[in-house]
């Protein structure tokens, strides 16, 4: 297996050398929660509010991350430095709930657990095409509703978001979008969707993962002046966008250009895509909202 | 661990060193499907019928078991002898997506791997009261819709249920109930749900498990002359039933006595769920759509 460094079990161990037992509920019943981040020249992007949203996510599933904040910041640290990839890194931390007591199936009888691994940076759909951009397909299998698993807590509940991945793959597409039940734009597979219609973005606020990058995007437009609005978006938006763009931490702002094989505008990367793509890579170039990782060791 | 008997990675290993790695799909995207029989009086209930739901389960996401019907069967065989329990045991077999390819996230590249588990046999309320009866909760987390994740594939998104137990538990409940998104019963967790009305049984037709416990009941309804209905079935009818159970491989015809702490009937098990758990447990004893274990391993 290639390069990087997993913590589990309170050790760090090599990639192929890192398990879990197959009676563990967070693989027996998908009874866990993870998140998220990546380095990039030296810097953990946003540490503090990936921790948040961690722990909020552990709060929604009822578990609970067996270290602190701190700690677990620190071991972040320490495998991106074993994995020797402080500059380019896809950082990954989760906390499962663990093993039932003999004879028991009380969730709340389990000793969670916690595990953490970073591998080289990893963009969502290759370098080229994350900066060259997509077309995607526009999936007929609903996404997991949050009134079942609430899509604000990150996890690992993708059937749905697989399915929907074959669907493109055999449509010769190149990933999904999802709807909700509700009929409109939830997500895909590890990103959220945005369109651009006269020079305004919209994202939905509903039926999907509370993004980081997707946040992000939400305070370059706020520095950019660029217009936006969290709301419901009927997918007929995206299918008519002038442009549209997906988020995502591998890969950042990464231009979808064609939904059914129908090409956006011109076909090329639209022009606010492009301007946030590139405010978001200069941004974190020079350690935009960066933990310096060298400060967690010490 | 206790007793049992694993078999994965083409090897019979010991439970507590039956472990996957934290990269299988299997976990990181939940993208497995499970099948569960059990043995009683050195007899496999329904083998055939577990396996053909099985390969359906494969089919339905998009997995192959690497293994053909006999070669799993005898598998699950060998298992049961190791774990020393032909006469009352749990059988587990699962598919896993497997590992990504490098760089790629094409789970059509990924190789599915099997792996089967053998335990002593599982009542699923402990034994005294899988007989006597639960006092279930009507939980308010909603089933995961199977135009998400279709639940006549059985899979391992459990998010829900584990939520759905937790507010049973935090109620002094013993066990959920959820409803489908039309408002109708869905099941429980690991567990289909009947009621019974003057003489009666009807159980839910849609957005549940199709259980092999269910299906017997089915038939034990034909031989014994009880009318059943498979259709929508709304939680009121839970409410105010004459009497109610729950089927699973777990214990087979289970009471359920109460609901929202208020007793069904006189708060005892009910004449016909006795009449049902008696008719399968007779059965049972006496090899009932049993393949003998002896006869796998030849």
């Amino acid at each position: 297996m290639s390069a990087g460094c997993v913590h589990i079990n309170g050790e760090f161990v090599e990639l192929d050398e890192a398990k879990i037992s197959i009676f563990d509920t967070g693989f027996l019943h998908s009874d866990v929660v993870y998140d998220v981040t990546s380095s990039w020249q030296g810097y953990i992007f946003k540490l503090d509010q990936h921790l948040e949203r961690f722990a909020t996510s552990c709060d929604g599933f009822r578990l609970k991350n067996p270290y602190s904040d701190a700690e677990t910041a620190a071991i972040l640290a320490e495998c991106t430095v074993r994995a020797e990839c402080e500059d380019a890194s896809f950082i990954h931390m989760h906390v499962t709930r663990g093993l039932y007591a003999e004879g028991s199936r009380d969730p709340r009888l389990c000793e969670n657990q916690f595990a953490a691994y970073v591998v080289p940076y990893v963009w969502l759909w290759g370098e080229e095409k994350s900066k060259a951009g997509i077309n995607i397909h526009m999936a007929d299998v609903e996404r997991i509703s949050s009134k079942a698993v609430d899509a604000r807590y990150k996890n690992f509940h993708w059937g749905d978001l697989i399915q929907a991945q074959y669907q493109a793959y055999e449509a010769n597409r190149d990933d999904a979008a999802l709807l909700a039940a509700d009929g409109n734009l939830a997500e895909g597979p590890g990103f959220n969707i945005w369109v651009v219609k006269d020079g305004k973005c919209a994202t939905p606020d509903a039926n999907c993962l509370l993004g980081m990058s997707r946040q992000s995007v939400i305070e370059l437009c706020g520095m950019e002046g660029i217009p936006f609005e969290l709301r419901k978006v009927h997918p007929d938006e995206l299918r008519e966008a002038d442009e549209a763009f997906a988020t995502s931490t591998a890969g950042g702002v990464m231009p979808i250009t064609a939904v059914d094989d129908k090409p956006l505008g011109n076909g090329a990367p639209g022009i606010l895509t492009s301007r946030l793509f590139d405010s978001y890579w200069s941004r974190r170039e020079a350690g935009w909202c960066g933990t310096k990782i060298s400060d967690l060791l010490n």
